[in-house]
């Protein structure tokens, strides 16, 4: 009925469209399929001849160089989109190690997070985190601009000293930024103020974050560490997940234990409510490792990339066994969320030495990162620092854990001549958890006083999800 | 007991065949391990020996380009199977944004699209998709044959022209085709009947898809506009979303607003049932999206695969705050439904400039795109359009935004020396939008007067689970 | 008030840190960005520039085999994560597909599988599955060692003969290894004994699948099957589904039904939980296959690639379109759960012959593969083997439906100088699905004559979550 008028009008166009749009039948008996995909009906070079005219005009030997780089940046971009599905790991994973009045609440907060983290790393992370030639401490960069301009004929604005575009290296380093914040997210669920983790968040992934970043991989003051070898973080145990965990330290310590975890009658746990989804998280974060750990060794060199992949997967899993093991020992049951930490902690581990360490080497940094992350997950609970996903043990106890067994363990591979001291070590992943730790407290503790840090009691106790978003996650019809 | 005899058989089984497997144990001290992974007994050349013989044969100066037509067809068909996963994604954020009486229903029919829709691309989609040479409006194609058959020495049938084989190419676009039927999906969700969607989508999917795509894709009249540039739409923000957009929209005009949603107290939300599921999808949407617009690239060449990574990311994450602010204001509450279609506005409204645009660009793109599907969304509702997952917004309405956003930015790249013209591209999307619109509505009305469209009122109370598939999605125990 | 001490002390810090921190201010008007992604501080050369160094080491004409080598390695490597998801998929399927109160052990259950599959195969598993030059029937292998030791210039153990590293072959294996275990955990669910399970996954993943496996791929006794042309199994339809399936046959046959399963009254059917998380599974196992089949060719060699992704894809949706129509036939509905096992008996059954058969060959061979799931489900249960997740139907009796379709469909593309005999084909699969049988049988029973394999009934009715593992696995607060 509501629609009569319509109807009418949509019908006499429906009549005058058919004869339109059919009129020209023309079955084919055996088409040929000749086209390329997306010819857009100008007559085209296609691709292969444009990369070969390319080949030519820089002179034939070039190929070589061109063909690595391209199967270079294709490794790149892929790796940064499996990066990317690491942040729904996250997600899920804090979603389900929380209660169900707050899912609402995490998943916006990761979304916003991801959204935030990538938009701000180009409007300044990313000049911020790469500053070139600078004072090896702090500067701050400009948004980013064409990145493909002033790549030349050769691609990169490295040249082919860097097996990748620009555009390459901001959209795989915009995927590690957001990263920091998902971990503080982690630390903080279930009590934290909406506002005022967003602009945490913002200030953390926006500037803290490649400033601290810019000391390491932007060339800054640690290649003076380890006797000048540099400091040595493969792929960010320290700068990206220790700084994490440091920084979400900070927050919590600030912000309190959610209401009922202690009591004067011991420590009341407060459950996950979907270990399902927690799993989900941790098997796509595994998955996004490969990328997080393989995308790090910045091209598509097979030697090392097969032994990233290797340690990476051989630490996730023996930390899972060692989480597994001392679990069931001093909890006196197998404990699914303890061995879901485990593969996190080999992973943590990992992610600073997996491109120097042997297979028996990695099988023992994460066995011991995964003995290390039940223990730790113990004695925060036991000092009352209320991680509901455990955030601090897995990403900064178990980052230091990695930076310094990267100086443990043998080196294999071309990195032989390299010699790593747990000295400098030590005193890079300090600096960098300090550096992380110092600034979240400055900024969350000038936000407790100003707007507020912690929800109200009735808040936490209805759930953020009616409290702060009018709408709960589930409804069961 | 029920056993018995079995387990005698068979223990005699196992005592015979013990020594036989066990009997000939040959422990290795140091194994070699230098056998090919997948050797099939006969001695045989590796596949780097014959590539080798391939180069020789087509002359060596053919090396770079035998080389990057490799990588581009691996880059491909992974970005096939990102593509999928969307499947996944539609899926997931359906049923998450649906009532849980009506789960199984969503998931058969989401399965049963993907099924049907990379079938009938084979029988009769791919070849009608790209007819080769034909009047610009329609040719039915045949089903695909062995389209390796006629790549000749150099794998493509369209020679080096294509960095892709036959079926490299029939893959990455069956993909694409499913994708239509499963936006309409979505917003006839919870009250359509099943064998009449399945109808539906078949024609929809096999019939309709592929013709409207040849006008562009399959080098039909579309190459004429713009004043013979072509109309721009890189990845598909018309031919694949605003075409599913638009026929979703016919179909919910068909087929009536959900019970008890609008009512004379006004309109009354049916929540979705898990919030999480409806994350889950966004995120490996977002994750797809990577190969949907990647991929579209069609081959690995740097500068653009980098170019269109960062703007998709970009446009995505633009598009989520955007949503946030103005649903924020709007609504008075974060609200992480809008969040979600935020990412999906930004992506849908990058899709067919992807290429051509500046990070800036496509920041703007992206969060006028959040905002726009915010108020779109409460202006379906308003005139009382029930989409319980805002397909029509997302799809349809950002779908012609990013047609048109293709002729109002910047052109970055190697497109810089094109202009694309607000009419033409205008005259493109609402031809595909009409045709759509038109083929839906006329195949839907003929399902409501013959078979009929809708669930009855009871079975639409029970749920369709129950109801039409005799099992509920979910049992706590 | 707890912190107090540490608020002073670590304010006093931040307050030494700060200027330490900001005091070199250097703000850049437009930041160059010039810096490689991981700089280590030191001036080094590229990994472009190293690449070309190893060609002009190695003499110019071996560029375009470098080149190759590196892009299907990194295929090798990618298709390994894509394996790995399908364990995710395995998970979720089985917890989707079993009751919530047995949630949490099948969860703990995968992550130990997946945590022991690729430990023990790099400490047993691998140099047993590829013993090299041995008897053909039984060689036990050493730990791997640094398996890029032994690589050379050329990067490869097996030199460019292998498109691939020693640690891509071993890494993209080892993901497949753990497979069997898991077709048997989905087949034991919901009664099994965890010590049980453990014990036998362990001895199944380490012990029998390499050895099975080396017959066929280890270059063992199959080669002289079918007349010398040896044993077609492209992807593992018998060396990895037929024998996991086979081996889940032999402990449901110990193991015994669920309770209540089977009455007097007839066949009670035991609901899934959740079907988004089965559809989630399932999903998630089709995008893995695309890593299975795909990554088997053993190369990024663009023409057998797109067929696998081609005849893969088309069983895979054959398969699900074969059993909605016999189960909707059967069962008088359309039926959810067989449609999602019609999809993996598509897959399965393409998975022995993926790169040998035509679309139209594929397409009848996933529809014969849904067909048969749908009745073979259905006859297990009359013959009262309770398979909670089809696990049997799937994997065993479509891996020996697809090992047998190698034979009988024509053969296309460069193989087709080859025939394969169902004689030989039949024997082959007859030959690792009684391997695996009889391995599981004796050391199932004689785990189930000491340590005893089913839980008791109490803890079975009250749920393994709380019974064995102390916690359920939903909360709904």
């Amino acid at each position: 009925m509501r629609y009569t008028f319509n109807l009418k009008t949509l019908l006499l166009a429906a009549l005058v469209a058919v004869p339109f749009t059919f009129g020209n039948l023309n079955a084919q008996e055996a088409a040929p399929a000749a086209a390329p995909a997306a010819a857009e009906a100008e007559p085209e070079a296609g691709p292969v001849d444009d990369y070969l005219e390319l080949v030519e005009s820089s002179g034939a030997e070039f190929a070589p160089a061109f063909d690595f780089f391209t199967v270079s940046m294709l490794w790149t971009v892929i790796a940064a989109a499996m990066v990317f599905i690491m942040h729904l790991g996250f997600a899920t994973l804090e979603v389900g190690l929380t209660q169900s009045k707050n899912t609402v609440n995490i998943l916006f907060k990761n979304s916003f997070i991801i959204a935030i983290g990538i938009v701000s790393y180009a409007l300044i992370g990313f000049n911020t985190h790469y500053p070139g030639d600078f004072n090896g401490w702090l500067s701050i960069g400009a948004p980013i601009g064409d990145l493909n301009a002033d790549g030349g004929d050769g691609w990169g604005y490295g040249g082919l000293a860097l097996a990748m575009t620009g555009y390459g290296d901001f959209i795989f380093q915009a995927m590690f930024a957001a990263t920091a914040a998902t971990i503080v997210s982690g630390a903080v669920a279930e009590r934290i103020k909406l506002p005022a983790f967003m602009i945490f968040a913002t200030l953390l992934v926006g500037l803290a974050y490649p400033i601290v970043g810019s000391w390491h991989w932007g060339g800054g003051w640690m290649g003076g560490l380890n006797g000048g070898n540099g400091f040595k973080d493969f792929a960010g145990s320290a700068v990206v997940h220790a700084f994490g965990g440091f920084a979400a330290l900070a927050c919590v310590i600030l912000l309190g234990a959610r209401k009922g975890k202690y009591t004067k009658d011991g420590i009341k746990p407060i459950l996950g409510h979907s270990m399902p989804l927690a799993a989900v998280g941790v098997f796509l974060l595994f998955f996004g490792w490969f990328g997080f750990n393989g995308g790090s060794v910045l091209s598509a060199a097979p030697g090392p990339l097969g032994l990233v992949f290797t340690t990476t997967a051989l630490a996730a899993c023996t930390g899972a066994l060692g989480a597994i093991l001392v679990s069931w020992i001093v909890l006196k049951k197998p404990d699914l969320s303890m061995t879901l930490n485990g593969f996190l902690a080999g992973l943590v581990g990992i992610t600073a030495n997996a491109d120097i360490v042997s297979p028996s080497g990695a099988m023992m940094i994460g066995l011991i990162a995964g003995i290390i992350v039940v223990f730790s997950v113990l004695f925060f609970d036991k000092i009352r620092i209320d991680d509901p996903v455990g955030a601090i043990s897995v990403h900064g106890v178990c980052g230091v854990w990695g930076i310094l067994a990267a100086a443990i363990f043998e080196v294999v591979g071309e990195g032989d001549e390299k010699q790593f001291f747990l000295g400098g070590q030590l005193l890079g992943v300090l600096a960098v958890g300090l550096a992380a730790f110092v600034f979240s407290f400055v900024v969350f503790l000038i936000l407790k006083l100003t707007i507020g840090v912690r929800v109200s009691d009735e808040e936490e106790h209805e759930g953020l999800d009616v409290a702060e978003h009018g709408a709960p996650a589930y409804h069961i019809q």
